[in-house]
């Protein structure tokens, strides 16, 4: 088995980005689980804070570790990674160097009401990935322009969306598992 | 009068970066205020929330109108810019376009434990303040390194660094009134 | 007079990138120029290189250092600035923080073939500019998509772009020779 | 066998980046070869350039096609990657999405004269390389600052700095032979 943890960028009920991520545990092959965990329950991060406030940090950094790979589905907002997205990440990166994320395999897609496919947010996420020490896979990339008439109902209905999103989640979740440990 | 509105990347109550907008205040020539707003109190991005979650947006929102002038102390977050600062200028920035930011002098410095300074995520800032059509001071930089050595009481105390910090704050309260409005 | 240098990232006879340029020629306001400086010519970046070879760098440096200022038009390759444009910009920013870039006023145009607009090499490129020094113009952005069919004979053919560069070319040079010097 | 190619960012004879990839191949593991590729004699990026002029490409693109991963070791030119070895990559890139890098295992390495270890060009190249879709090496980061000093003769003299660069080769040559290929 393989399990895929997924992150969306977008705290939106009717986010096209989490319906990417649906989209994808439909759509992933036989054994391979894709598991949507929320960042909306975070507190802002603050070195500051200790005890109960951060359970959900804990909770979201245990299920990082748990996962075989992450996926992660991001709108740009401002031509970068939105605050909340970059909040969680940030929480989850602590300790610097030896976080959840070493040697992660790591995903990044992304989904626009516009042309631009967060190209922009997907390129900043993955620097960010990397400088977390994550391994980022580099293809198939998933930059769904226009994305308001592709998806309906929390799914997305575009026929040849779904078809590349199934070959994104296959060659990931291939990917995933193979992709040499780091050296520690 | 020049009123600058100051916001600080990091949350933390000994933010070195706090100090150096805390330093700046000190250090402003006549005439010049340089006023912290804080923006901890911000929900995270969620364009679902309406109502009284968005209060704190709206304070912020005035203030930034309210400015001649913005600056932005930012710490480097997985070489990134930290999430709850990008989560204010997110809810900042709308609607799209035509939000607060819209032609506003604005300058960006940083501080760093190590010898960084801080620079990659003022730069992915610079990019982020020119996506929200903001007018972005090249010149002082200003990216203090191993801050903690430079900092004690929540004020810069290192002699070089309250010089250049003067120096950027007299340059930065100059140019800011005489910059010209984008055409609309 | 207002006099604008236009830099064109395509080295390419029938480069789209190099039509906006001419377009924004055609269409200033009267009492504004541009006049386009070729960059082909350039040797490959190297700081052994001293005598002849560097008459074409003087003679680049010599015009950014008389335009009120710049506008660059760039492709996107790989994601990025072309190499021969960071090749020619790489030349005139010597010396270092001191260079004809200091203070110049630069707007940042791109045109591409796909649905991209190059929006990924405009913001690179206006990091890049930044930290020459240079100050950069945010508004209106210009980024044309699938350039192919909105071009033909070396300018801009299709209606709305020559309109929205018209806007665009009124606003710059009007905001160029507004923009305060930098304190040196 | 591993064969390693190596790209140096810097034309320069004394450059401190050629001299971190000598030292690279001096401290290899058995087994192990890194060998320089010259990018200096490449024309300027033109699409419009074909026959002879582009036998220097053919032989750039024959070498990283043979070999088992790619080190780029890369100075900082304004805040960006270096001019010189983004036209390199440019002319390897085509045909795009189905060149040479394609999957290409990819370490990058800088050196910088002053403190900040050219970590902006390294965090720009990463990108660029994502975008050719190579596979990105994580970790070993290597960032050397104040290089002139850790350096004499043309390598690497400073102890610590060597073994980090130990470290590295030896991480990256076990890495790359194992990480899985893109799915085609």
């Amino acid at each position: 088995m393989t399990h895929l943890l997924a992150l969306s960028g977008s705290l939106r009920a009717a986010s096209s980005n989490t319906a990417l991520l649906a989209t994808l545990a439909e759509l992933a092959p036989p054994g391979v689980t894709v598991t949507l965990h929320p960042i909306g329950d975070l507190p802002l991060y603050n070195d500051d804070l200790s005890g109960d406030a951060l359970a959900p940090v804990e909770r979201l950094k245990a299920a990082i570790a748990a996962a075989d790979g992450l996926v992660i589905a991001t709108p740009e907002y401002n031509y970068g990674v939105p605050g909340p997205l970059k909040n969680a990440l940030d929480w989850a990166s602590r300790p610097g160097y030896r976080s959840v994320f070493v040697g992660k395999p790591t995903a990044i897609l992304g989904a626009s009401a516009g042309g631009s496919g967060a190209v922009r947010a997907q390129g900043q996420l993955k620097q960010v990935m990397l400088g977390m020490l994550a391994q980022v896979f580099p293809w198939p990339e998933v930059a769904v322009t226009h994305a308001g008439g592709k998806i309906s109902d929390g799914r997305v209905s575009d026929a040849a969306t779904r078809e590349h999103l199934a070959r994104f989640v296959t060659a990931f979740s291939a990917w995933a598992p193979a992709v040499p440990p780091l050296a520690r």
